[in-house]
């Protein structure tokens, strides 16, 4: 019998599960200023609403399941687990119209299956955060996801990171101004985003192979890489309408965000593409230092939903990168809270009921309380049960309390004690645990 | 095409997803206050973990996962949604053992999935939400378990309320100080069971169907349903050790609860047998006036975790029938936040990057807040979009304001509208939103 979770799952103990909450907590609080509201559907869609989605490759990937009763004999699915939060999108689009807002903005924090192979950073079960608005051409909808994100990932104290910019539209017009064959365009703009991992004549040998002249190559891949690459690709840009539309799209969207994300933070990246066709304006990925990948990525895709089963609307978004941010954070999750703040002994039968109103009193002034729960009546052991769970306080409770009414405040970091009356412990035990008081001893 | 979620399952647009995470928030907050800790285990688990757990009808009802990749063809099942949380749990207890605390108190609320037949109010994907403490026998465990979820069910504002509180020793003592043979005893308590719906004469013949005498069913029955009920049981249960065992075992618990649940809500109810036959000691239900069936419920079972795959430990919880209340409270969701504290008009292409500005002020001072993100320029309309946005304030930034760099503060309320400096914006929501100035004609 195997007790761990299932291949690329894991189980979330209290520290982790904690650390994770706090971290979608944030996440939450900042898409509800920005006025997205929360989504959140089955587990589980008819199979059918999944398959063909995704591509051959994200298909095989796909958790089905068997059917029921009668039929589970069949081998056959009828349902499978959720792949993304795109196609549920598109769905509850479809299903709900004009029940829903308009603009729709809504943030979906929640697990997703994939089954890939399992690795290192790599599950079969993990959380996807996305934001989307559907129902707005404007570009102050997509200026809203790239703030919104920008402030989520500073909140989440993630504060060296950059926003790369491009537009489908500038790459259409790069392509273009260097006389890219519309046939091969989307083969060289996925040669092109290696440029920040292999060397130019590399990738100029890899565009060669595509099909494109050698002479077009060098010149697209000395204007990308020149030391004045952005002076360049505009210049370059500006010779026709799509490049010019673009370029107006990506400074425009610089100076909506100008406010709120310095300029040094959001980059106009030329060889930024983006690998999924989908995109149809502004596209965008969010690099850290040291982080290989994006934690944050997301662009406007107007004919997406329709695509997916929805309906035809415009639709711009983003999702963040949050298994791979939430490891970045757990590095930092020093300073724990303890299980409990306050640890309440139990001395003996007779005095049980007194403990468990005093662990009541406890809560009552705000406190994790809790009385112990073991067997053993020994002062020492109690203690040490309470030291384990992290408790500020213990208060014990023995026949020399029980005579005098009162109960005794031990300060388990400093061990200092204190009697109080068993009457005024709740507002005792206020004052110190709001720290108007720093110790017993003070 | 069909555009619902599969059935038995839901889609949770805001307004209801927000006040089901409310009262997640509200029984997380109390749960954590006695010292309970969150577990998160998988969606799903592997098939052998789970099946042969629930009985043969139990087993019906699971949701298997096909097996992937070249193992898909033979139809058959790897996987399996999780059905409970207590079989999640005593794997966990398995698997990490001394990494737990001891006693290891924890809770957990997530959906759980069972391929009932969906009916109204029953569902394929539903919440559960689970405390218990493995490791303690002490009754000091079982009386946390039963005031957490009191004082749950308080916070909740479901404050007509019953704890039906029994035991399976003083059940073993009832059915022995009534001479009922062994062999049919499970049978029995299950026909006592109805004493709350069938009337006593059906009951007695209902036992007698089952094979107890007619004389020691009428007299059983009799006495359970007498103007003294209680204390004929009382004295009946004292006449054998199991009986008394269990009578103080009952009395024990409600002496220590005393000071958390009032006399009338915690009642010794003789009939209240819970149907499942793995609970070893006290046993309870929560009902409410006019809602059938329990809206929580548990009990100690000592013996349950082992025979569940685990490790041997003593334990005690409970289970919030928290669909059943979030059902019950859904009535009462009036008075409900709009989407947005403060919408912001675009009234043109060349002021939308102020108005951007002005949405991220209102944010900074805490507001819900968006910019218009429709194409109209119309005044009108964009009123009508903060009005259905449920927005406090409305901000206009046209010609008019920019020529004096100010903006106008509408309150979507009275319809009073007021202008301020631009750049003393933030503070004047601050003090608008905080309530401290009622309206803007204050």
């Amino acid at each position: 019998m195997r007790f761990d979770p299932p291949s690329g799952t894991r189980d979330f103990l209290a520290a982790e599960l904690e650390s994770r909450e706090a971290a979608f907590g944030t996440i939450k609080e900042v898409f509800v200023r920005y006025g997205f509201e929360p989504l959140q559907t089955p587990a589980f869609e008819r199979l059918d609403v999944l398959t063909g989605k995704y591509g051959d490759e994200g298909d095989k990937l796909i958790f089905k399941i068997l059917r029921r009763g009668e039929h589970e004999a069949s081998g056959e699915a009828d349902l499978a687990l959720r792949y993304d939060m795109t196609v549920p999108l598109a769905r509850v689009a479809a299903a709900y119209g004009s029940q829903l807002p308009s603009p729709y903005k809504r943030y979906t924090i929640g697990p997703v299956w994939r089954a890939d192979r399992p690795g290192k950073g790599r599950f079969r079960e993990f959380a996807q955060c996305d934001l989307d608005t559907l129902g707005s051409r404007s570009p102050l909808a997509d200026a809203e996801v790239l703030c919104a994100v920008n402030e989520t990932l500073t909140a989440l104290r993630l504060d060296s990171f950059t926003v790369l910019l491009n537009s489908r539209l500038a790459l259409a017009g790069l392509l273009r101004a260097f006389g890219v064959p519309d046939e091969i365009g989307s083969d060289v703009l996925i040669t092109l985003d290696k440029l920040d991992k292999l060397k130019p004549a590399e990738v100029i040998t890899e565009l060669a192979g595509r099909g494109l002249a050698d002479a077009q190559a060098a010149a697209l891949v000395d204007a990308m890489t020149a030391a004045d690459a952005t002076e360049q690709v505009r210049a370059a840009l500006k010779s026709n309408d799509e490049g010019a539309s673009g370029l107006e799209e990506i400074d425009n969207l610089i100076a909506l965000v100008r406010s709120q994300v310095p300029a040094d933070q959001i980059v106009f990246t030329p060889r930024m593409v983006r690998g999924l066709s989908y995109y149809t304006g502004a596209i965008w990925e969010v690099t850290a230092p040291g982080i290989p990948g994006s934690i944050a990525a997301g662009g406007r895709y107007d004919h997406l939903i329709e695509t997916l089963g929805g309906p035809d609307v415009p639709a711009t978004g983003g999702s963040l990168g949050v298994e791979r941010i939430l490891a970045l954070r757990s590095a930092d999750t020093e300073g724990q809270r303890g299980r409990l703040d306050v640890a309440v002994t139990v001395m003996g039968d007779e005095l049980a009921a007194a403990s468990f109103g005093f662990a009541a009193a406890a809560r009552s002034a705000g406190a994790r309380a809790s009385v112990y729960l073991g067997s053993s009546s020994k002062l020492g052991r109690q203690l040490k049960w309470a030291s384990d769970a992290g408790a500020r306080f213990c208060l014990i409770y023995g026949n020399a309390e029980q005579a005098e009414d009162c109960v005794t405040i031990r300060d388990m970091g400093s061990g200092d004690q204190t009697r109080v009356p068993a009457a005024e412990l709740a507002e005792n035990l206020s004052r110190l645990l709001s720290g108007e008081q720093q110790s017993l001893g003070s």
